[in-house]
């Protein structure tokens, strides 16, 4: 293992220690951290605790994965950029389901393009909030079709 | 109490139990139904399994309530319709949080226009297979301002 590696780990453990800590409903929902690499997160969904009479993901829990998935990258992003007096909240969401998910799942989170990001930056630094919209998508594990699309408007605040 | 009452309440206790069965996340969650009177559902979300570590509603679990509001609305609304062949399904939500909530929660769906339950009904029947859009809000426990504002795209088949 590198050492680029070994920080990657430690980066996703701390996360998965934070959403369990911070919102406890993600234990019940066996939410776990994947990885966190070129500044993708991935996080694993679990099917069993969160199945529904179809035997499918229940659409409450697609929509937490995807809000997670959000939610962990602009935490991790944001300790990496070197900001940590910042509170990220939701204000709006927006999801659609494409596909039923019958196994378990990954949700995903993308970087956004660097100018959005450096933009975001420099208001929340200006004025001490800034908005970001993030999309995020869940595909079945060993899939690369998307079952759920989900994009946030996050905000931050000091 | 009146036989109408009591009717109201066996509506509310099986859907309660629809719910706990099909969606099991739903027990950990501590979702009840309040009630089914006049065509309105009510839904409580309690704050302690869906807090976060602002002492708030975690916003997942809002959308959880707010598109099970919705999801037992059509349920209940169509087993009163003799309507008991068909599929629910969550096609696409939209949701805004205005405001957080930071105590117990309760979601409500009120019926649509009738002309478009009318139409919806019409459609399924015909087809069998309808799409219906409902919204659905969320207040704090004993306030009527809307914390949460979702609009959900239902479809309904055989």
């Amino acid at each position: 293992m590198k050492p680029e590696d070994n920080l990657m780990t430690q980066e996703a453990a701390a996360l998965e220690q934070v959403l369990h800590h911070d919102i406890p409903l993600t234990r019940e929902m066996g939410v776990k951290v994947l990885s966190w690499q070129n500044r993708q997160l991935r996080l694993h969904l679990p099917l069993a605790p969160n199945i529904n009479h179809k035997s499918t993901l229940f659409g409450g829990s697609l929509y937490c994965g995807a809000v997670l998935a959000g939610w962990g990258w602009l935490h991790v992003r944001l300790r990496e950029a070197g900001i940590t007096d910042g509170h990220i909240v939701i204000q709006d969401g927006q999801i659609s389901y494409p596909l039923p998910v019958r196994e378990d799942a990954v949700a995903i989170c993308d970087a956004p393009d660097e100018a959005i990001w450096d933009k975001f930056v420099t208001t929340y630094q200006r004025r001490g909030r800034a908005r970001l919209t993030l999309p995020t998508r869940i595909c079945a594990q060993g899939s690369d079709v998307e079952a759920v699309r989900f994009v946030g408007q996050f905000v931050l605040h000091r």
